[in-house]
Order: C-alpha cells, then structure tokens, then sequence
C-alpha cells in the first residue's frame, strides 16, 4: 500500500537540502520499497516560503536556494516574507518536517513551530534539539494528546541509529544506564590533544579550520549540544522525566594535557561522557581505551547497559546533512508505518 | 491486547534453560508491558519431552533438568524417549523455539524440526547456524508458502541486536557491505596473541581453560562459526542467495606471531573479519587500531556501510546463555506483533 505523506519543510540549511535532494535522488525506492509517497508541498527559509498542494519541484527548490538565497523567490509559488507559522497553520500537510536551527535558550523558533502543527493535527519530525532539550515532558504531552506523532531520530547520533537502536531493538530488555560520546567537535579536540600533545587552544583552533567547531563553539565545547541529547534519551529511552536544567554539565575547558597524560599512563584516555545512571550529566571522564566507547575523532558512539543482552555499543558519525537526512526519512518511514496500522484499525 | 502464544521448546542447553528462566521472571512485565503470554507447551531434550497444552511449570522444568538430566521424567507430563519430530508434528502450538545444538554437515536434528513445524502452521525461533547456514534460501522459501514466520536474531551476535540494526533501524537506507567480527573465541586468542604474545597454541590452550573453547574448536578457529554468520547476514540483510559453500574461508591456524607484530608496526593488528562486499568471506585480516570494529577479548562488532548514514558499528557479547535468551524473547514479540497486525486486517 503505498501512502501520500504531505510535508512541510521548515529550515532550508544543509540538513534541509540534503533531505531535498535525497527525496530526489531516492523517490522511486521510497515509493516501491517502502510504500512512502513523500510530497513536499511547503518549504520555508529565512527569505519566505514556496507552496505548492500539489507538490514543489525540488530540483527547482535546490537550484533558487542554492542560487538565490531563498525559495520564496519563485515566481509562481514563491511567498517573500511569509512566516512559518502562518504556512505551518494554514497549509494541508501530514507531516512537518522541522530542521531550523537549535537554540537552547527558549528553543524558538522551533518550539512554536512543532506547537503548531501539533494543533492542527499535524505530526512532526523534528531534528531540532533545543526544543526537545527544554520542553521534552511538554512536547509528548501534546502530541498524545493531539493524537499526533512526534520523532525525532536525527537529534541524536545523526544517522546512526542510537534512538531507535534503544526502542526498536531492545525490546524486552530493560536498560539499566546510558554512557555515551554524543558530540563529535568535543571528541576530534580530545583526540587531537591526546594523540598530538597539542594544547586545548591549538586543538580547538583546528577544529575550527576544518569546520567542526563553529566560531562560537561554546554549545559543543562547554557540553550543551551532548546535554540536550543526554534529555533525549533520559526521556524517550528511559522514561525520565527531565529538561536541560536538570543535567549537571561541565565541558571540556578545563581538560589539560597533564590530565591526558595521567590518564594515559594508566591506559586511559579522557572523553566528555553523557551518562544517565540514577542522575543525568555530562563530564570529561576517564576511559579505558580498551572499551568500545572509546572512539577517536569526530564519531560517536553510545553504550547501553542492558539488564540481559549486556552492553551494547552503537558506534557512528554523529552529524552531517545526508546522514542526519537519512534519520528524517527513517522517522517518515516509521510514521508511515503507524498510519497504515491505523487506517487497518 | 494480549495475546497468547504457545511455545514448543527443543534443545533445552544453557540457551533454552536461560529462556524458560527468563520467562519465569520477567513473565509480568512481558504480559503487562508487551503484550505477550508466552506458554510453553512442551519441552524436548535429548531424554524425551514433557507435554502439557496448559501450559508447563517452569520451575519444575528446570529443576528437573538440573537434578535427573531430562524433562521427560516428570510424573504428570514426561514422556521418556518420545521423538523431537512427534511432538512438533502433534503439539497445538503457535511457535517452535529451536534451540538444539548447531551441525554444519547437513544441519540435523535442527532443520528437521524447522521443516516439520513449518508443514504444520508453526513459527519458528530458532538460535541454530547449522539449518540456516546450510539452507537459508530454502527455509525463507518454505516459511512464506506456509504463511509463518522464521526469526533467528539469536543465532548473530548472541544478545547483541545486530540483525535487528540492519532491518529495523536502517530503513531506508540502503547496506552496501558488512564486515564483523562475528566469533568471540577467534576473537579473545587473536586478543591474547597480540597483548600477551604468547603463540597461538598458548592462547588457544588458556581460551579452553576459561570455556570459550571446546574441546574441538574446530567450529571456532577454522572459521566455520562465523562463515555461518556471513551467511545468515547475507541472505536475511542483503538479499543475497548464499549458503555455507559460497563462503570462502579462511581460520586462524595460520597467524603467526611475527605477521601481529608487523600489523602492530603500522597501527593495526589481526582479527578474523566476516566480510559481505560483492563475495562473501571470512579470513584473518588487518585492522587499524582506531578502526571501531577493532574490539578486543570475547566482544563481537559488526559494521554495516550504508549508503546515506555511513559507516555503523555495534559492539557488543556475542554469546551466552542470558543475551542469546533475551534474543529469544525479542524475536517472540516481533512475531506477536505480527500477528496482532494480522488480526487488525
């Protein structure tokens, strides 16, 4: 049974054009394989929206954004200055597709968003960490009580599967406690101090030469982007109750080349570790370079601790537009899947 | 909805005895949590069976088993002597749990059962290589034109959800190659070779000591057990029609210390990788130090490299009696799941 799943694409960055373009370039398998339809009949940037009910051409999409800056130049479906919530209340859609940037302080614009389209039934995947971070509890709330769904796959690991890994394939196991490397700018700086004897500073500095940290670097190096996902999972993984608030986090700054070479000597290493265990938080901390948590560079890698499969470790690249792409269209795939159980009901 | 599924049991080694324990304490959470009664109807081991259609004491059972060896000696329900194929053949129930011991040569006792439960409207779950290794085209043929469902996540990875990785969280992704490191006693000898240097006679000598080597290791050290592996992840993940021939093998009788010691020279070492990457192999193989498949002792790692997402590692215990139970369990409620669709349909 193939199903007509109506999108609204909300944040036209690199996560939002790799989504386009792998629509594109995948559209004939989504279809066959999967019996997913996906029509994208609204994308909104910062210059406006496009909006087209029977569909928008994205090759065109790519082309005015990539060209011009904005869709909404489009001369036919082209909407300079239209705000996302207005698309969000006033367009026909299954699903919005929410990829704007992540802020941690009030974690708009992407918490009205997903707000609204709860409201008008609309269900979200989301790779938006901040509103997550801040209103998780709130969120599923409303989207249960909107009868709606909310995912959000890419938020943690990027392509890699952490999220889904803990529910889908862990079933009827129980998992005890969560450690995990979950931000690749903190881990390549490490790597690089520890490995090059380099100081946090000229690590740091590469880092952002080679554009993995960004000119404020503060939400990876001071543990805010790996404590949003610590959130994540407290709530979805191991039904916690938490916001950002109550993780107690402390970043990397304060990580010396001593400290490494201490840790070193004992066949350790340090790495900024998100764990939840009884409390949730985020520290620099000492591992054995012998266990599968131990990545180098820019990976990922989570490990669960089950009460009968043992420790499992999932290891990955933890960002990047096709990657985290490719966790939106997981999640599409999956509420695809739940619609077509209900239409059975 | 809770729905009751009657369980035959054959082969009640540490795997099936870890399973009707772990039925016994979690039987709570699996009804109220997952809506799932498991009800072992009948349990065969190499004494006889012990039959009853309400549904067995498991406490008895395994008490039973542990004090005089066989199930089949039960006052009430024991049938001494009485044939594994009788029993799936003339049992009510809705799945066989396989669980008798893995044979390459023709995959006997195990795809008997498989087949005969399959000719009598049975799901299977079965945690034997040997019938899938030899005839995996063939049992997935023969399951879908008697409309029943094969599970096997117990028979890769032990507890670890390698399988369920693949098909559950990568989605609409799409597997281009795997390679794994799929037999923890190759693994821990190879481990020890290379930290302790100690030749391979040596640490094959302590792996049997510790009991992670048989008596005739054969299965393990001259690749057979993984081969099976490759099979099983070929056939089931890339849709490739293999069995045990096509896989060319190599173990690892032939890795000498001299050829770890240059490996470790230049930041990698030796371990016997299962691959699938056009041909479907197993041979020992270098590995950089850093790469994240290159986990040492008994653990097992596989990656899959997918087209979107990259490159995936999961890590984790390859065997034992708990982690392959806990398998058992997953694949139990994957099959429930599937007939709670059917019933909606």
């Amino acid at each position: 049974m193939v199903i007509t799943v109506r999108i609204i694409l909300v944040g036209y960055g690199v996560v939002g054009q790799s989504f386009t373009s792998m629509l594109l370039r995948r559209r004939h398998e989504t279809v066959k394989d999967y019996g997913l339809n996906p029509k994208v009949v609204a994308i909104v940037d910062r210059g406006g929206a496009a909006i087209n009910a029977k569909g928008l051409d994205l090759e065109k999409m790519l082309a005015l954004k990539r060209q011009k800056g904005s869709v909404s130049v489009d001369n036919e479906f082209g909407f300079r200055g239209k705000p996302p919530l207005e698309v969000i209340e006033s367009v026909e859609a299954e699903v919005l597709v929410e990829a704007s940037s992540t802020n941690v302080k009030d974690g708009e614009p992407g918490l009205s968003h997903i707000k609204t389209a709860f409201k008008t039934g609309k269900h979200v995947v989301t790779t938006n960490k901040g509103p997550l971070a801040l209103a998780f509890p709130t969120l599923t709330e409303l989207a249960a009580y909107n009868k709606v769904y909310l995912r959000f796959s890419g938020t943690v690991g990027g392509g890699t599967p952490v999220l889904e890994l803990a529910k889908k394939c862990l079933a009827g196991d129980k998992i005890l406690a969560i450690r995990g490397i979950l931000n690749g700018t903190t881990n390549y700086i490490l790597t690089e101090m520890a490995e090059k004897h380099v100081t946090f500073q000229q690590a740091l500095g590469s880092a952002q030469k080679l554009g993995y940290a960004e000119t404020d670097p503060s939400m990876d190096i001071d543990g805010i982007d790996p404590a949003c996902k610590v959130v994540i999972m407290a709530n979805w993984i191991m039904n916690k109750k938490l916001t950002l608030k109550d993780v107690d986090v402390q970043g990397i700054r304060g990580v010396t080349l001593e400290a490494l070479e201490k840790a070193a000597k004992r066949g350790n290493t340090i790495k900024l570790v998100g764990s939840i265990d009884g409390e949730a938080r985020v520290a620099p901390t000492e591992v054995s370079k012998h266990d599968p948590l131990c990545v180098s560079g820019v990976l990922n890698a989570v490990t669960f601790v089950s009460e009968f499969a043992g420790e499992e470790t999932i290891i990955g690249r933890g960002a990047g537009g096709p990657e985290t792409a490719s966790a939106i269209l997981r999640d599409l795939l999956d509420i695809r899947h739940n619609l077509a159980d209900k239409m059975l009901m």
